[in-house]
């Protein structure tokens, strides 16, 4: 059945540089896990001095929290949904979470143990956060905030995701220069409470060189990259350091079609539009260190379930048979690894992550 | 956190209705089970006279043995890479596969116990299968397996999955009535085998009433349904027997835009255009049965890995605070219950699935 293969060396350079880029720009790495959800891969930080992580759930932290973690920022804007939970785990280790709104600080009126709280700003991606615009809304939570003895404000957190909407250095530099000039605005306006600001999302940390005024680097997908990072210009290829190995089920004459056994089930249904087609996976071979360069206009272009579908594949066609596996990168890694039980490495390691039975 | 809704009284009546179809057209109902990959919802077909299934992988086959299913129907070629799985099953029970081409046969050469297959055949969807215009191909198929004593072939496998691009009830009795034609026409041709026909897909089997020539059908998603359904006018939206109830834990007084904890992750990336946007849920209002028909215009429009976006949602930003649930019919529910490790019911009983711990 079709499985999530890694390369351990190509990841553990992906961590070793983002450690090095957060080293030399004197920043803090506090990785987000949501990308891996893996405490195997989480461990591998540990090597490069990274002692607190990022997490997208509590689902997550828990499981982190059991892998031994101890320093966890759930980045997203917290709900009373979730208050036994946090109550459970800040009991066991430091909990920090995202707040956005004055709302929210009276379902944490009873919390037993600390909990860190950073404020979620908007500096224009428009999904979550206070936005950079509204100071007076910033100076109300903290106010609010200060009445609840366990609950302690530790900075800002900006995911500055309108990255991934383009393409050009130029572009992103500009998102990214206007939400660092915002985030050291507020460490400047709110000096008093000692601010930590953390930012980070793949494109920026991968790719910027001026974090002044930040303090610590929260990016996720960097551990994986994928073809969404490959077609922003983030990543090379050879930096992308997972596949989807697909067993290859079917050959059709007339229409020249390759059947995988690889649906939305493996990759999840994300796709890019490449070549003017949409497109979920594309092509990578198989060689002696891992695999090569994606081949040319070679794409998984349907996906039902179960089945991928490759159409006018060229030569690919006359090569393969049926049992051969071939090997996919993915458009969207963070999602096609939630789809995985566990991942396979180069070596024929199995990695468990958090849905491993 | 976000969580899979299930509301058994129509999933029930979703179940007889299709029973209650098959019986008046003489047919066997042999559902698939990809959609819900539920012992405990299997075991619901069971009143209804069933005693056969459809998996679309062998690990599904596997738990669905292990839940006492004992004839088990893999509707997805076979490839070697599943032999050692088919070994496995077919000393427990009987299981059969999909063929479409003589070059999977010899992967078979080997196997230990009686094993079923039915030939996959293509009556225009062009995903797998021999096309019905070519009978040689099946002949070839059917004479090589004879070469082999414990493969026995069983009949004609046909997913009409075209029934999926078209809205009009005209086209798809079109995609239909060809696909019965060529079935019907390759029961006489191969007379001599006796083979059963096995057709099915949700589109077709709930709306058609014409199955001459057909033994045995096979749909799956009928037992939830959904918004794609729903869009197709396939099922009516009362028959829709999923949400999922997701946290509401943002609002943006700026932007009128509400965040929701369910995401890619919950939902899958499936989505739908509805009134010129790309929607990944609607909508729906919780009351005394269990939920209203979907609120008009009222969608998730944003989707990353956990967070959910309702931008110009009218008045229901003025309704809803932080920590309020709202329910959500998904787009595909056979992807969004893939994400489910468990489903809750309206009374609050907990369903287990292939991916419960």
């Amino acid at each position: 059945m079709p499985s999530l293969l890694l390369d351990k060396e190509k990841c553990l350079e992906n961590i070793e540089r983002m450690a090095h880029r957060a080293e030399q720009h004197r920043l803090s790495l506090r990785p987000h896990c949501k990308t891996h959800q893996s405490a195997n891969i989480s461990n591998w930080f540990r090597d490069f001095g990274v002692s607190k992580i990022t997490v997208s759930s509590f689902r997550m932290a828990q499981y982190f929290a059991r892998a031994g973690w101890n320093d966890i920022l759930v980045a997203f804007p917290f709900h009373p949904g979730e208050l036994k939970s946090l109550q459970i785990l800040s009991e066991k280790c430091l909990i920090s979470i995202l707040v956005d709104t004055p709302a929210a600080l009276p379902f944490l009126n009873h919390i037993r143990n600390p909990v860190g709280f950073y404020i979620d700003v908007d500096t224009g991606y428009g999904r979550t956060g206070v936005r950079t615009e509204n100071p007076e809304l910033i100076e109300q939570i903290i106010v609010k905030a200060r009445g609840n003895p366990q609950l302690h404000f530790k900075g800002f957190y900006c995911h500055a995701g309108h990255s991934y909407k383009v393409t050009k250095q130029k572009e992103r530099e500009s998102i990214h220069q206007k939400a660092r000039s915002d985030l050291a605005g507020l460490k400047k306006q709110f000096s008093e409470h000692g601010p930590r600001i953390l930012y980070g999302d793949t494109p920026n940390c991968s790719t910027q060189n001026d974090f002044r005024g930040i303090d610590e680097i929260t990016p996720g997908n960097f551990v994986f990259y994928d073809l969404v990072q490959l077609s922003l210009g983030v990543c090379r290829q050879e930096e992308i350091a997972v596949v989807i190995e697909c067993p290859v089920a079917g050959k059709y004459n007339h229409s020249r079609q390759i059947l995988i056994h690889g649906g939305a089930v493996h990759f999840s249904k994300e796709s890019l539009t490449m070549g003017g087609r949409t497109v979920y996976g594309q092509l990578v071979q198989r060689n002696e260190n891992g695999w090569s360069s994606p081949v040319q206009n070679t794409w998984i272009t349907g996906l039902s379930q179960e089945h991928g579908v490759l159409e006018k594949c060229g030569e690919l066609f006359n090569q393969v048979s049926i049992g051969d596996t071939l090997l996919f990168l993915p458009v969207h890694s963070c999602l096609s690894a939630n789809l995985a039980k566990e991942y396979g490495t180069l070596d024929g390691d199995r990695i468990t992550n958090i849905h491993s039975n």
